[in-house]
């Protein structure tokens, strides 16, 4: 649910916005790109059930991270930058103290 | 779990256990060509998304369906000549009431 918080203003509530989206579409591509690379090289049934077990996992894990809330969304960045699906520079913009707290969290 | 029954004969047995085999392979084949088709064909992650329902839905089958138990086994071969894993000619050396059986069930 996309929340709304004073303390982001417009201009990085923008930049959130489009960095949020830049994981997203980096993350789900790459998605597409491993399962189609696993389904080719499936030469037994276990391999399909393997990649259905990954899915499952994966579709849980994208479900819950791309949450799209004021509150939580510093959480959110410094997990998106620990995995490297977006960088400190993608959220540029945003003020120094968001940018420093991403930093230190994604560092830990 | 596999169940012995008294009114399968050794003979019948090896026919059954073939069959079974036969429409398994056949089945799992036919599953690992259907993603790899759909995983290339993917170009968005609700495909992805739509892939994994349909592997959800077909591994629940599949595990439900191929439970080789000589009671639920006439019911099994039916479901399987219905659906074109197996015809008739696959249950040869069963005895001709089986088959009758089997053949009257997958009409259904």
């Amino acid at each position: 649910m996309q929340g709304t918080n004073t303390e982001w203003s417009e201009v990085e509530q923008q930049v959130a916005k489009a960095a949020f989206q830049i994981a997203y579409d980096r993350e789900t591509s790459a998605l597409i790109h491993t399962v189609c690379e696993e389904a080719t090289s499936a030469t037994k049934v276990e391999d399909i059930w393997k990649l259905h077990d990954f899915l499952s996992a994966k579709r849980h894990d994208i479900d819950g991270k791309y949450d799209y809330s004021y509150a939580a969304l510093i959480f959110v960045f410094a997990r998106l930058v620990q995995e490297k699906w977006i960088s400190l520079d993608d959220l540029s913009g945003l003020e120094p103290d968001k940018i420093a707290k991403v930093s230190a969290l994604a560092r830990m």
